[in-house]
């Protein structure tokens, strides 16, 4: 990421930042100490990234060999550790920021797989990883079924489309920066449309008797 | 994987499949969505082989590299989530599918591991978990304890087998594919025996008095 | 490690015995099979150190590389399975023995990740997750939340001081075997001391009303 604008360095650390609020919120409501909070935090906003890296052989990832990966989400767990009922009050700028978050981890992680040659299949899946990572890890570590996999709320599948977008891109040969803040944005329209719109992804029917074994 | 026989591959595929069958099963049983189904599908389908090749350094995983690896999970999940009770009516074919795979695994998991020249104890570590670490993490994801360390059932210690097998043959230098095929045979006659004889492996004694701390 | 001094890597094997012990009671209390205690007393043992060689790029990770990495848990989990009422009994001595695997591992993580070059924090994150990781994996696998995030003890705390003192040498030059095991002895001390006097992680407060969304 070193040859990446700076502007775009930035908004990966907003991302950062805001998705180490939702790990350390989701840490004071389990009752985590103070440890735990920075450990959720923390795990969060960088797992999705750190998960990435070492599938694509990105060793050491990014997020352990710069120091400020780690002092974001280690700032915004103290700050929600210490005032986290006025963070909670903020819900609806949280998830305004998330969806913008989860735009942005999804294009950087889907070019960064497209880069090592993984083809188009590989790269959605990697660029998805790279946005909804850290929350399953986040989700894992409190004992929950990852919201991501049980809500129905349109929010993995935003990420999959941005991912292929960002593949339709490279295969018209126009994968820019402009084409990729488009798709990023795309991400964050139909995110936020699904929580203002009540989208669902739909659930198999199914009824106690066919539970079988 | 790219100098194997196709018949490898195509029996690497039919494990696939079935693996992801039983994947998805569960995530309907969770209550999962779409996604979910689509996810623990996947996951439970590629992940043994995914924490395998990571932890071998042959990054990015093959699995991530070839589109029929995500393709065929998808199918299988997609099947499932539409038709899921029909499925659910096969179990025992199920059962003797998740057999052969298990033996498939294992046999590609510990050659490949042995030629990374990791010794046999490791090879052996890492054949099983290319068997059982899919259906580990689908588990975990459904905030379930892992099936394979609590039922008492003889699944893993088939795998287990059968990779001690791979690294006998290797010992005394006759590591081909008839002794690859043999290898997997064990594995799955272990485990089909299993079912229908109830062999159980021991659990420790425990008095509620000696749950002590 | 292989240019390690004999008598680091004998401590290194005392401390994966005392963490497997610890992982092999945690599963014959979850009532596991003994396969399910041979694999939750390695992966406690181990799971730490296999975390970092990953994150590292140092595959295949030197805990499956070498046969008595995985002899020793195994040997941990058979003692524990056969005799665990004897082994739960020796508890105040298995947390004398946890510290002091607890300060060794932590220092020799932390090390290796300076020798990869990621700077102090990444090495600091890397020295705890050395030592609490195996922990941390153990708790997921019997669906627990982790410890050393809910507890409020001062665990984890202990381990990020040693790998800070461990950076600290590195900072100042000094940094060679007598300051590697003044940083284990202070892990050691810190994580003794919080047990004897109840040293406290603080905890955020939180009210019903507060728990929000």
């Amino acid at each position: 990421m070193g040859h990446e604008p700076t502007q775009l360095v930035a908004l990966d650390l907003v991302g950062t930042f805001v998705f180490a609020l939702s790990g350390s919120l989701t840490a004071v409501r389990a009752r985590l100490d103070l440890f735990g909070v920075l450990v959720l935090g923390t795990v969060t906003a960088i797992g999705g990234g750190i998960l990435r890296d070492t599938l694509l052989g990105r060793t050491p990832p990014a997020a352990l060999r710069h120091w400020y990966y780690l002092a974001v989400p280690a700032t915004a767990a103290l700050v929600v550790f210490f005032w986290h009922p006025a963070v909670a009050r903020l819900r609806r700028t949280a998830i305004v920021f998330d969806a913008a978050g989860l735009g942005l981890f999804t294009v950087t992680g889907t070019r960064l797989a497209l880069e090592t040659g993984v083809g188009y299949a590989g790269a959605t899946v990697l660029g998805l990883l790279t946005g909804i990572g850290g929350g399953v890890l986040r989700d894992i570590l409190v004992r929950e079924i990852p919201s991501v996999l049980v809500r129905g709320e349109l929010y993995a599948v935003a990420s999959v489309v941005g991912a292929g977008l960002v593949c339709l891109g490279d295969a018209l040969d126009v994968l820019g920066v402009p084409w990729s803040i488009a798709c990023a944005t795309a991400v964050f329209a139909l995110r936020i449309g699904a929580v203002r719109r009540h989208w669902q992804v739909p659930q198999a029917r199914f009824t106690e008797d066919q539970a079988g074994a």
